[in-house]
């Protein structure tokens, strides 16, 4: 079985929303290691941060799909064991957004589907196959039992594939955090300027305890809503979900600089892993909904509690 | 009983340190209400910052002690029931500084005792009798039995007081911030701008989730260090402790801050509480120990702790 | 004559938009230092960051005209000299806003006119007579003559009133920066903390120089700001005023806040001018327009600028 | 000519301190652009932010020098082109530090000259030919006339070479940051999310203008820093280079940053070039040394200005 991402989100798709033939055709496989997947949803042209603007078009013909449409960051379409992509796109005409999008399987062999070519993340390939990926959809037919749930299911289903997996992101940047500490601790400790210790310098010893305090505070929050998680479900710890994702990857990105500047040249270099970890978390500050979009919804919710009228003396 | 600063803290002194004749002549009148009473620690002419700075002099002579210096935010002894002063003073010679000092019992009508004035902070007065006293010693004579626990115990007794002290201002301090935001979140939904309510501006949509985000964080890790106090003891939780004390008197001041800046001229005012609530926050980030002295203890341990060492590819 | 605000700006208005008995009335014993001036625009009742929200009634009723409404931060009317009040409301009905303003003439005795109370700026009041006043209109009358310029001019007169007074705030707060720099170099030289003086500890010397290099530029983009003005005028300075506007305060603010922390106690206390400098310096990032204002205003001017169509590889 | 880092400073340190014979052997060929050349300073092995610290020896025996030590971050050692090295070593003993450091002529191709791998910079590398280099000494042998300039010259020459050289990459930075602005605020304007531009959202309206005066203040300085070294010489403007250094990569970071998020994945991938723009800012804060030596400094200059002694009340 595959662990890696897309596989993992993929497979739960196909687990939770695919028809008995989609899973035998497809899940099995996935799970048995033989074949792997891409998700294919934020595209160019558009401002993927509000989903709604996705326009990849699924337009029925018959009994077939006919889909057009350019996507981006579609992580696994570079692996040569690629065999099913997902994708995203629209299928109905409603004007308030939501029910306008589908989610429709597409085998990576279709005639029109065209893997341009692979994204850097900073100067780094992400993946043995050289990360994220470019795909064009070119008059690209699908039959018409590939939809994925039915018409109109897109939103739900990304949903509930992207929601639960931010959790793990941040799990990944406090290990990330505390990794790029450790590293700055061992080497301040160990390099000396101007007659003493890194460590012994005011600077880097404010730096060591702010990492400290904000590592412990976003540990606490993810552990929380991992709590709530599993005891209230995915729905009610939505604004915690949200507040890790807003904290987390920030967090990670503040003290990893650190410990970059703490290691000079060394830092910003391949003889460290300070560079690229710094390059994943700064890619979670959009990755998954930008900071704005979580905060803004963040914020909404919170002014909708009731509160006490304001005082005026 | 008094439940104000510094009476508890003082009563505690007592309880813990306090001789049997002690307690007799103090603290009974103070758990009685009877009495009100004063700590005199911080001095105006030494960064007190460094306790070991404190240069009052406590000099036995005969029976008695003799006291000279000058303290300040000496709170309590602008009040017409303050009958006696908790006074931390230098009574050896010792080189490494902390068996040097001493805390003493001084009457507060003891001769030689005079309380010049209160201290403002922003502006405010802290109290119903002026709040914050600066008070001068000299050559006040008080007999040998009002050396509280010992010559050289002061630090120790210091320690006692203030520790579990400040997990009470940090409390505190998330109280304030959530009524900061609850008072943000108010004006925010009720106040027009440029043709629509600030509650609906991105800007102050950031600051409510980044207001949220922040004050959930600093709950997580007050409720984690009382679970540490309770469960493992003050010195136990002495890193927790101090990541509190960095973490939540900063956290406090910018939600606060926001919330001023919501509420424009009225903000600054006294038609809201927030510009005094302001005021005790910023106080907060050098009272009982300025945030740079609490940052550079928390990463001094942080680089005890053992590590693996450091890679290098 | 009188130097100190709000004086000079109502002279500066008189002189420019009065009429010629209004100038013989109220500009000429202004100008001698026979009387005091108050300037009535901000109220507590609406956002007044957005100056069209200002709701004062100015009707029209035979020969005079009825005022009704409440000011507050009318700097200047405690004064026992105080005998002219300049007051902002709304004549006019147009629905965009702008035209329907006008500024009026209110003598101090007038019937109906009542000063409430001084308004604190977190503990202090501001001048010898306790600052600014919230002030109520009750059916105040006055007659015709007494409009200023004319119907529908309000915005023309506070826009030449406030635009150029900006950088005179700004100055201002360069001079308080920098009073500040030297009093926290002074204290940081003479205290000594954990064994060396704070001048030779890595945090301070990193406000120092953080300080230092803020100062500077603020200085420099004021001087560019006052050479525009010089040259080009104020319609020509228009976004570095704004741009001082947004950059001065926030930059006496942090250095304060860093010289503050270096005197403990002290920087809050009266003992030293740090906390009441502050309070100045924070209320000047509402005062004459919120910084948020002023932001939305130079980035739409910015978003205006024509460019080069963007890259895609 | 070669106009490209390392080439023009090495060309300025053979031209200022080389021999007639030195400058025939190495200069003219570089002037005519025959060859290329590196520069070899810092070193894995210590904290080179304090020069002091560099290791590699340079050790007389008889007729020759011998070298041994590790450099990296050689910049145009990897090109095929590149005949001849600028090498700093250690000559001397003396007990301070500076006296000991010279810098030597190495032929790329005396024996005990390995170049062992380019090292990248945030996944990039730089330049054409794998960027910057790590290089083995092993009893590379050179004759005693490749010294330049003598013995003990090795800081006046590092300094000479690297000050100056400053303001070009700060006046880069001023200039990549305008470009981020650039499109930021192209994007900003063609890009829609939740029904309005990104253009006409509070929060990138916000960055845009903190964007402009940072900018606008960044440029300010580095110009007057450029009037300095015209007027009064690169010693006079020592207090300037050492704040631009501070604040312009630092002021880049933060602009290119809010241009990639506004650009969401193509910020961070070759579609722009927003990410390898932010990886050189990045650079720049600790390359030619890092911010928290430029501060230390500059805060030493000022804690010796002159001053009024601090007020008390």
């Amino acid at each position: 079985m595959n662990c890696a991402a897309p596989d993992t989100g993929n497979m739960e798709v196909l687990a939770e929303f695919g028809s008995p033939e989609q899973q035998e055709r497809w899940l099995r496989p996935l799970l048995d290691g033989e074949i792997r997947s891409a998700f294919c949803m934020t595209e160019p042209a558009v401002a993927s941060s509000d989903a709604s603007n996705i326009a990849t078009t699924i337009t029925a013909e018959g009994d077939s799909y006919l889909i057009n449409g350019r996507k981006w960051w579609s992580s696994g379409a570079l692996s040569p064991d690629c065999k099913i992509l997902i994708v995203m796109g629209v299928t109905g005409e409603a004007a308030d957004g939501h029910g306008r999008h589908s989610m429709i399987l597409v085998p990576r062999d279709t005639p029109g589907v065209q893997v341009k070519r692979g994204l850097t993340v900073f100067g780094y390939t992400d993946g043995p196959h050289g990360g994220h990926a470019e795909v064009d959809f070119t008059d690209v037919r699908v039959p018409k039992e590939n939809m994925i749930a039915g018409e109109g299911e897109g939103f739900a289903i990304a949903q509930a594939r992207l929601g639960p997996g931010r959790i793990h992101h941040c799990m990944r940047q406090i290990g990330a955090a505390e990794r790029a500490l450790d590293l700055l601790c061992s080497r301040a400790a160990t390099r000396t300027a101007f007659g003493k210790a890194l460590a012994d310098q005011g600077v880097v010893q404010d730096w060591i305890a702010e990492s400290r305090v904000r590592i412990e505070q976003a540990r606490l929050l993810v552990l929380k809503t991992a709590w709530l998680m599993d005891t209230v479900g995915n729905k009610g710890a939505h604004t915690e979900i949200q507040a890790i994702k807003i904290v987390t990857p920030a967090m990670a990105e503040w003290v990893i600089d650190k410990a970059i500047q703490v290691h000079g040249g060394g830092g910003v270099s391949q003889a460290f892993p300070l560079a690229h970890m710094w390059a994943s978390a700064r890619s979670l500050r959009f990755a998954d909904g930008p900071d704005e979009v979580h905060k803004r919804s963040l914020a909404r919710r919170e002014l909708r509690k009731p509160r006490a009228q304001g005082p005026r003396d």
